[in-house]
């Protein structure tokens, strides 16, 4: 473990989460709120402290293994998210340790989940750090560490590559600096257009950029209880519904887009996959609550949002959906598993992965029919590898163990069955709300804190795509001489 | 496709059915039920007829390739359904078609799920048919014909393999006429030690029989609506948890010790494995559910029996587990998932396939972890090898998408989230009751039909371990013109 390099990154991040909380101190001095000033103010001082003391570590050894970039990437976060609990606690808006943790987590990993019922009370710097955590957690504190830290491009692939979701990591340029770049530099545009238009279909500025992030991030805090239903305009709705689809899609689409590759970016088979999940789960939707709303265009309003929301993983609600039939549940539980495209800023299981599942069963059947031919299974153009087939399918199998898991251990609070289903699975994927107790209008405040600690390191496995946090909490991480072992045998060439 | 030999192997099949049911036609003789003579009678003569007329083709060619055993198999537990089925629809004792189909798919597959609530008003007969068709499901019903049929080893083993449940059959014999016989042998002696044992504790012989029928087959099939709780004693609810547990073992281990192997058969991992299973999961529950009886000896009765009889996909009741907290039903519905070890008569996943999933799942993170370090993963004392962890990944897979589309499908009939839910798991793991509107004291009575059939495919996807019933119905089965294409490529070397 290269120790030193570990705490020089690690000072690195937490100094740039002090630069991003004065953003909410400046707007808590604007609007005159001493009290959560203060709180940000502390909390930006220790941040800024802290990391230039751990920065002057300064290692001579920059090399970061695979091993070492999970642990890095676990412990950024798990650092970013108790400082960035800390105005929670400090000012008081939100009572207890574990609940503010719980909300900064859910904040950071873009899950959404809320544990406050009121929220409308709350001052706005509070709000306004609370949804910023989503813009920031969304691309990745990381990448955007990267744009800014000089690292070269082998060390910093090995975060990215921690951090970024889906089976594989394109590299949009050759340069991870300059693809940083270009991610965030996308990343903000479209922030910045859906905000504006927002604000041209008349909500004020604060809420049209709470918004945004939420949206942005596919996260879904909302400045308002009962969410984007709270406006009643189905212009911010569409807006909001689309940007969220927006957000779901692979970046690398943007990319291609802006150096003007037209057809590599449509022929993204991902994209075109979710779009028509989207769209199939939309008109399944809507005709399963036609006879609610007794309208097509109504119907289609509120489940072509919820549709949105749910499989890009944003959490947002325009009506409580929780009292839809079964099918529309069913449909938005299934939903929740899938997720957004790899490589956006959206949770779940992603599109890609669950594409190749579905290749490779169809292929691994067809080698049961006719065990003498040879089948290739194509993906997004390429001869799909065993290597991407086997990370795949070590993803699932850790995947349902941890659900399986968590399951177990929310059980014991004993909420009825389908609460604890939905909250370890709109934890894990990253979503916000599940269904009954957990449904889009109640919050997650009455789970007992140690579940609300297992729910929260769910929204980071899933966040993390489960191997950083695995690494971090593995001993054999830890431990000193197994890892010389290892080294004395590989001298020996024994393997 | 050698339609010749499929022709003469489900022609015999049809002549065992009807020998197996004349037992049920003498019952009925005996009771003097008139009725259902009749209705036993004309089916018999229509499976003996058609059976042997099937059996005149005799075929030259005795060949069978894979995918032929599959679809053998498939279609025999089809056509058997089918003409077990008859009995209650000519009795008039069961409503509807499909109702009649359920029920008999639902007793083959020792799933024991039922569309009755009425049980003990029915004709003896009938019930004795009902409970039997477990018996004769649970150890398969190839397997017996290849204990009389003149097959050859080569040919036998493609149709055993593919009826047998676990990842992988174990020649217990070397001629596989022999190990048929060995396991009926195995199998009929426990079923008579527990129907003596029965008898002894103060039950009617034909209770005896019946119970033992459901515990031998692990289906689950009461002649009583309240299951074995209806009885009241708890040395008869003992006696069938044990048994039950004795039936969820893999029957190798019974050879061994027949064979006074002793130290092989006390090692099977998987046996050591669901046993630990069964007693944590049982010590949990009666932990849970200590509050409803205010008693350790009570709480445990309650808590192996339901355990004993989840895990082995048996489906028998003593109280209304329904009514349990959530974390008990938690575990249950986690059980009803796990099934019981290979090679036994229980259903589900299978514990083999579970641990092989938990230990290639350390294996990946640890190859994550040391990427240089080569890890060997070992499963009842061997190396596991690539092939077989293929085999239980691509089953998974499979399992994953028949569950999720079946209960996608099921979700039509808006019963709520739990219910269809369990209903498939239920169905798919071939256990028989599930939670809410599917639990052990009501029944499957008021899905539609379409729902019934569904349900009752996903029972012979479950029995049949998945592949027979998709070879059976993909369309490359049985289009000519591909497999003449295939053969036209490979005499060309191309492939």
């Amino acid at each position: 473990m290269n120790y030193k390099m570990m705490a020089y990154i690690l000072g690195n991040i937490m100094q740039a989460e002090g630069l991003l909380m004065s953003i909410s101190a400046l707007l808590a001095l604007y609007k005159g709120e001493i009290n959560e000033l203060r709180a940000f103010l502390i909390t930006i001082i220790l941040l800024l402290v802290i990391g230039t003391a751990m920065m002057h570590f300064a290692p001579k050894n920059k090399r970061i293994y695979g091993r070492e970039g999970f642990v890095i990437v676990a412990l950024s976060w798990i650092v970013m998210s108790i400082f960035g609990a800390m105005p929670f606690y400090l000012s008081g808006a939100i009572d207890g340790i574990v609940n503010c943790l719980f909300e900064t987590v859910s904040g950071f990993t873009t899950t959404g989940a809320t544990v406050l019922s009121e929220i409308e009370g709350l001052p706005m710097s509070i709000l306004f750090w609370r949804s910023f955590t989503h813009w920031v957690g969304g691309m990745g504190v990381l990448v955007f560490t990267m744009a800014v830290l000089p690292v070269s491009d082998g060390r910093a692939m090995h975060l990215m590559r921690a951090e970024s979701p889906g089976p594989s990591v394109g590299k949009i340029s050759s340069k991870i600096r300059d693809t940083a770049k270009i991610l965030y530099a996308m990343y903000l545009v479209l922030t910045v257009v859906q905000t504006i238009l927002l604000r041209l279909v008349g909500l004020p500025w604060y809420d049209a950029l709470i918004t945004a992030f939420g949206a942005a991030g596919t996260g879904g805090f909302s400045n308002r209880a009962a969410s984007i239903g709270a406006y009643g305009s189905p212009a911010v709705e569409m807006i909001t519904a689309v940007f969220m689809v927006l957000f779901g899609i692979n970046f690398n689409v943007y990319f291609f887009l802006l150096i003007r590759h037209f057809k590599e970016a449509f022929a993204c088979e991902e994209m075109r996959v979710y779009l028509g999940v989207i769209a199939a789960s939309t008109l399944a939707v809507a005709g399963n609550i036609f006879h609610l709303y007794g309208n097509v265009w109504q119907s289609l309003r509120y489940s072509f949002f919820q549709v949105a929301s749910i499989i890009t993983t944003t959490g947002y609600a325009t009506t409580d959906f929780n009292m839809w039939p079964t099918f529309s549940k069913a449909v938005l539980v299934l939903l929740m598993f899938f997720g957004a495209c790899a490589g956006s800023t959206g949770g779940g299981i992603k599109i890609s992965r669950i594409i190749i599942m579905c290749k490779t069963a169809k292929q691994d059947l067809m080698r049961v029919l006719h065990p003498h031919a040879v089948t290739t299974v194509r993906f997004e153009g390429k001869p799909l590898d065993d290597k991407t087939v086997f990370g795949v399918r070590t993803y699932m199998n850790l995947y349902l163990i941890i659900f399986v898991l968590s399951t177990m251990v929310v059980a014991i609070n004993q909420f009825d069955l389908v609460t604890t289903f939905t909250a370890v699975a709109s934890c894990l994927n990253n979503i916000g709300p599940g269904l009954e107790l957990v449904g889009p209008m109640v919050s997650f405040a009455d789970f007992s804190p140690l579940i609300k600690l297992v729910l929260s390191f769910d929204m980071l496995v899933g966040r993390l795509e489960i191997f950083p946090m695995l690494v971090l909490f593995a001993p054999s991480t830890w431990l000193r001489s197994k890892g010389h072992l290892d080294r004395r045998l590989r001298a020996r060439n024994l393997f």
